[in-house]
């Protein structure tokens, strides 16, 4: 029998903003970033806290108590819970014996033979400690091998900071940085075919995350046969194909996002998910690459650590014990679903989009996006951490009295922000 | 009484060499950087183990079994003592909190006010996790903050593996990646001056070691006045005065290596040493561009995690309690003292350079550098690391009597070349 909801005051953050007048003097921005208010996406910024205390599982607490169900998972990396023990008893084991040492563990062999087993696309793994790090080396290895220069990029495209993945008209960005790069619309075959033809010898290699998930847009999955026409173009035209799964990997699928879009990347980027949390990136992929990838100076002060390759080792096994893309499939299905419910039941329209365990957020009600920010509000300031346009992130310790709780907070949220705009009729 | 020295029987390395037979088949390289065979800095390579199985304090194990005093530190990182119990109970108190969560834990800003309290220059602090995202920012907020492209290097320099710090004939580099790099001598300012009159108005930013603590070649620390030019020079062009601490912070003075040769950078850079082997690096600098870093877009996955944050806070910690400064200081120049004499009484001129906590060795006999080669691998052989061509770190956990026990091997090790070279009379 439904228990009558009690509603739910809101969150107050004294403690977090206190904390955030002292890191702005000690640190640019105070926070930077994704997590820092100046981003865009924790808007509106009020109703966000800034700084945590405490992680476990699926919550985590704010610097004022807060308690939250969070489903940003650390921007992805929380894939089976926050301090899961399986994770960190590995991590701790290989603590009691080494972890940055003059010559590395051989763990890192068994970190490699695991990947390369598990992901599809992969021959060989290299390791580093940002998913930058990993596109980075893919673009060098692309123009290594290809003794080329130009690289494709999708349009809203995020491959870290390294000055060839920014923006022209960013700080400290040149003209050089970007000069050899190609920008076209996903999903356009026609286009890139075009662009292809139009710099036929030039281009090195093109790099796209498995499908588009970027900020203040609907997120878009790949057209029947899109992924499969780009192989085929980048086979004619000898161009690198380069999956920046980064963000999407091991939530998908365990062999690799471009697995599960039904094709085969040459170069394919893990870092976020790798190892629940713990810092390592790697770069995986095929054969004839590998001599091309040794022969590039790259290489780093942590970039052999042996805790996080402990840690990334128990975090891939047990993402296949759980078969963790079904599992986030199905929570991420549930969860949207009883959103977009909710949100109907007080007239209003959720467009729900991208893969269910990477599910982003929009209420169509109003081009403003303003209707969903105060809608985004009033859930976090009553305990369901999402942010108003960034996709979001499942991870396996959210449970379905987890998703109930979250529906019933969203109900709440939709209830009031009708409540507040009796001019929507 | 000393006792009768026991002639030590060289390693052998059978597990270490399958286990790289292994790794060359699912890593590049096999193993990558300076650990790696073919970075030319292990000769003879077959004379070094490949792969470790633990650590504890001043020494390793190779998987094979064999004990090293390490004089590595895993190339800096191992400034305490591998798997210090301080820095160790640090992390772990923090890891049952939390680590990489959607919003920073407050312990990011405890590490921030305590670097901006300890370093000189530092009235800020940025969290990364390379050495060389904290160069990449650096010469980023040169340009922001000039709107000037030119960066001027030592030659010799190294400053991580981002392609602006690369060499145009290296795999994967572009002439567009390093057209704005201008080279010049360490030490000789008549060049630094003509430089930048040459280049009036474009230059926006100086980058440089502290001293030159380079590969296959003595280290030259700065002559007199040296640093105070560069800063004049750097004042009255409007340049950006970088300092690339990565390798010697931390070793030389606590509030930087800027400050011990007594100048104030603008921009200082962190890594290795800042928590004992746990993963994070920082860019400190001055007020005046802070609002600039501000400005970039920068950040990455990992930077926020907490855990190596409370490595930081007690490593830092513990090195001031410690004065390990001065500590490094008198043990490296009680070691590099000893081994002198030690070459001198078999007839060998060893020359040490750089600052003793970073000392470089070479026999000075032999311009081949064949017969230093000869005398590292006898060394390393009987349990003491040290490379060929590269600057070695002291630690704080080396003792006295591991100092002694460095000698004897090292005399033996002088011995052995002696007696097998009768041609060099």
């Amino acid at each position: 029998m439904p228990t009558a909801l009690v509603p739910t005051a809101p969150y107050a953050y004294p403690k977090s903003r206190a904390a955030f007048e002292r890191a702005t003097r000690v640190i640019p921005s105070g926070i930077y970033g994704h997590q820092g208010p100046s981003e865009g996406l924790y808007i509106p910024q009020s109703s966000f806290p800034l700084f945590s205390s405490r992680a476990e599982g699926t919550r985590f607490w704010d610097l004022d108590g807060n308690e939250y169900i969070d489903y940003m998972c650390g921007y992805g990396p929380n894939v089976l819970g926050y301090g899961d023990r399986d994770i960190a008893a590995a991590a701790e084991a290989q603590a009691k014996l080494e972890d940055v040492v003059t010559i590395p563990s051989s763990i890192m062999i068994d970190f490699a033979e695991l990947l390369v087993e598990t992901v599809e696309s992969a021959d060989w793994a290299f390791f580093a400690k940002n998913g930058g790090d990993t596109t980075t080396l893919a673009i060098m290895t692309a123009r290594a091998a290809t003794m080329r220069k130009k690289i494709v990029f999708m349009n809203g495209f995020y491959h870290g900071v390294d000055q060839w993945s920014q923006k022209l008209d960013y700080p400290g960005v040149l003209e050089e940085d970007v000069a050899n790069n190609l920008y076209v619309d996903f999903n356009d075959i026609g286009a890139l075919e075009r662009l292809l033809s139009d710099n036929r010898g030039q281009v090195a290699g093109l790099i796209a995350q498995p499908y588009m998930h970027g900020n203040f847009i609907d997120n878009a999955l790949p057209a029947d046969g899109y992924w499969q026409a780009v192989r085929r173009l980048c086979d004619d035209h000898g161009v690198v194909l380069i999956v920046d799964d980064v963000r999407a990997g091991w939530r998908l699928d365990l062999a690799g996002s471009d697995h599960f879009f039904g094709f085969r990347a040459d170069l394919i980027c893990f870092c976020k998910a790798i190892a629940n949390g713990y810092n390592v990136s790697a770069l995986c992929g095929r054969e004839s690459l590998k001599e091309t990838v040794s022969s590039i100076s790259y290489t780093g002060s942590y970039w052999m650590s042996a805790v996080p390759f402990a840690a990334g080792i128990a975090t891939i096994t047990k993402l296949k014990e759980l078969d963790a893309p079904a599992l986030f499939r199905r929570l991420g299905t549930d969860l949207t679903t009883g959103l977009t419910a909710a949100a109907a039941g007080h007239g209003f329209d959720l467009h729900v989009s991208g893969a269910p365990a990477l599910f982003y957020l929009r209420i169509a009600d109003d081009d403003s996006l303003l209707l969903h920010q105060e809608w985004v509000a009033e859930c976090v300031q009553r305990g369901v951490f999402i942010t108003s346009h960034h996709n979001h992130f499942i991870n396996a310790a959210l449970t379905d009295a987890d998703i109930g709780r979250t529906l019933e907070i969203a109900d709440e949220a939709f209830g009031i922000v009708r409540a507040r705009h009796p001019e929507l009729g």
